[in-house]
């Protein structure tokens, strides 16, 4: 089972600072359990592990094994919270180099997250001598990058294969009744999964939107499931030895203690996606009304050797979160090498799990000496299952950190700013005036 | 040429505040150029686009033609500014998607820069049906990371090729003349190219370092070369017009005025490697004595959709630097669709640069509203000579950074911290007291 290790707190923090916050934290624990908090019509995430519709979960093992079996690539078409969560699980239990690796799945090509044409153009020309299906991600379908990236994949597919069989190839993840991308699901005939209403992107990784890419990819989603229901029963008991609430508590009376950047790192680089999709959920959650720990990630040791500097000497402004996934699939041992030249036959026939964790544990140490607070999330190990575990555990600790910091953790105002302006530079009919005013101050 | 525009920044600063700085850049600009200040042994970046060893560099294409003819996949094995900046720069300029594409040139796979026992295995696998080269990067041969993947990938060369054979795969970029790896370069008769003494990890990029794996992707490393010179020409002069002094007087007056992370943004996702290999240059040059901007970097607009809520509306942290990298080289236009279900038929017929570009100046607006300030680097394209260009121009304002901020710019003494602790856990001779004092704290 996951495990929150707090080391040397101490160090920072007054030792009553759990029980102090417990009251605050039944608190929070009440309103994410009954909904009652504010935002509280988007915790549908909370039963979700066991109160998921198993005809639709039925309905994605059955796509999956579909596009297994005719497709060599599925493109995955969304952004933010229709791309992260996919992209972290796939990437942390298949590889960051799944789509290079010699496989029985299909290549997963994530695109619509952002408006480069080098990367649509290059993920067109990797689909184009193969058979491919595609997955739609849009609550309402008309959130521009995913909208226009499926406008070219769409033209691809029908040129392919003709409208008729290209329509079998779509799989639209989108509004269970409303919307554009829903609308022209049912007049075309696509097949359709639903993002739930009551779950906010960020948290909507164990919906379809995560689980058909997921599934595609080889991943065993139902022992996903499972991880994610045990840590889901955990959370319900609540208490100071629940992980969420510990981790939640600590980061929590660090930023009140001063700091202002929380660093989620990591042993594996596998790992890399699954912290973009940590940042995505606390930044958004957390970062409103002036708040907030400032999300950031490494990925160590190689950033130990970039960032490990300003970690050891520079602005005390952070808390580090290490994420332990345990062991590794391969168990690699260290050459022998006759002359050694390198010095480092005393590793000779150690396995690389043994250097990793006496790196991690060097690093714990300096770190915690060098004046940066050090908490410690032990993964049940690298499986589906514990990352289940994981991904409820981050999400829970997001909730229950929202509420502590006194703000909406289902809500992200911010992100309209810049699609707004955005939509008025573009000429989108209705912002004229807008469009006037922002292209004024832009050639002042 | 390169350009920073630095927007509405009256908003955040005092307007007089290059003038202050002017005195205090002059100085920090001659300690550059005359390698009269603290770490000035370090400055042979300074004047290497001009200086560099032609008799090298042209070895350096040899070998690169000589990879390019013999084999389907170059290993680099290297960590810290061994393996970020070739990363970077084959990312930007040859996509993310390079070793997925279809191409001429080799593959090209980065390890050593971890201690992942999957990632060794997987890249393993990947060469070992296919013809390949090793790069080991390492000034010393001792770092762990790259001398224990330089163990694996020997071993896997001289199983392929027989030990004589596999001598003529292996490139070692060491130490001119001292060190491990050098004397076993030399000893095996292996090719060499050198890590200047006077040029530390994290400024390499432009030496063999960077250079060889570069060149191997297929990237003109003499127009490559040729920006850096040009840059170099600029930041000689000096000036409150040299875009150098105007990126490090902004950045370190809004330090002085209390912000204490930098994010660095880029619209193209090509591009989040170099963003790794500037937090490396900057929070390693900084990140010392208590001082120094946090780095930290976002894939826009893909982050606009996960830490756009943050920067937004959360904590007033940040300033945001917008690397800003001119056309793609695809032309794609907006597909018209006649049904506009998604109602984006207003952008038929634009280009993704287009939308791309009304983007990033909606989000410059709404950021700078939001009380962001933003620096803006308008990089003259996406070409090696503006890659090129790009990279001096960072290292040149970084070294005017640490003098401003009064560091020494080119030292990294906290990165040793956790290798002793490494060292002494891993049972290392010489290190058993510590090994005993450090178990003690693991295991209170």
């Amino acid at each position: 089972m996951l495990n929150v290790r707090l080391f040397e707190m101490e160090k920072f923090l007054n030792t009553s600072y759990e029980e102090e916050l417990t009251s605050r934290l039944q608190e929070a624990q009440e309103k994410l359990q009954t909904g009652s908090g504010a935002g509280g019509e988007f915790t549908g995430w909370v039963h979700l592990p066991e109160s998921y519709d198993r005809e639709e979960f039925a309905r994605i093992l059955a796509a999956a094994k579909r596009i297994q079996s005719d497709s060599q690539a599925l493109v995955v078409v969304g952004i933010g919270g229709s791309y992260l969560g996919a992209r972290g699980v796939i990437d942390c239990l298949c590889s960051p180099n799944y789509n290079l690796k010699k496989k029985s799945t299909p290549n997963v090509y994530f695109i619509g997250n952002g408006l480069s044409a080098d990367a649509l153009q290059e993920t067109l020309d990797l689909v184009s001598d193969v058979d491919f299906s595609v997955n739609v991600i849009s609550k309402s379908g008309t959130t521009t990058e995913p909208a226009v990236a499926f406008r070219f994949f769409r033209e691809a597919l029908e040129k392919k294969y003709g409208k008729e069989a290209a329509g079998r190839r779509i799989y639209a993840t989108t509004d269970k009744a409303r919307g554009a991308l829903k609308s022209l699901a049912d007049a075309e005939g696509w097949e359709t999964f639903v993002v739930p209403d009551e779950i906010g992107g960020r948290y909507s990784v164990l919906t379809a939107v995560g689980l058909l890419p997921i599934a595609v990819a080889g991943v065993d989603i139902e022992a996903l499931m499972a991880g994610a229901a045990e840590m889901m029963r955990t959370c319900a008991r609540g208490g100071l030895d629940c992980p969420a609430w510990r981790y939640a508590a600590a980061r929590y009376a660090l930023y009140q203690a001063g700091r202002s950047v929380e660093l989620l790192a990591c042993y594996d680089p596998a790992f890399r996606f699954m912290s973009e999709w940590w940042k995505q959920l606390y930044g958004e959650s957390e970062g409103k009304e002036g708040k907030g720990l400032f999300p950031a990630s490494v990925d160590f040791t190689a950033d130990l050797h970039s960032m490990g500097q300003y970690i050891q000497e520079g602005r005390r402004l952070m808390l580090e979160t290490v994420v332990r996934l345990g062991a590794s699939d391969s168990e690699l041992r260290v050459p022998r090498d006759e002359t050694d030249g390198d010095g480092l036959n005393f590793l000779a026939g150690e396995t690389m799990d043994f250097i990793r964790d006496r790196a991690m544990e060097g690093t714990l140490l300096a770190h915690t000496e060098g004046g940066v607070p050090n908490l410690i999330v032990e993964a049940d190990g690298k499986t589906p299952a514990a990352l289940g575990q994981l991904i409820y555990f981050f999400e829970y600790a997001c909730g229950l950190s929202g509420y502590l910091l006194g703000v909406n953790p289902f809500d992200q105002p911010g992100v309209e700013a810049y699609k707004k302006n955005m939509f008025a530079l573009l000429g989108k009919p209705g912002y004229e005036q807008r469009r006037t005013e922002l292209e004024a101050k832009l050639n002042r």
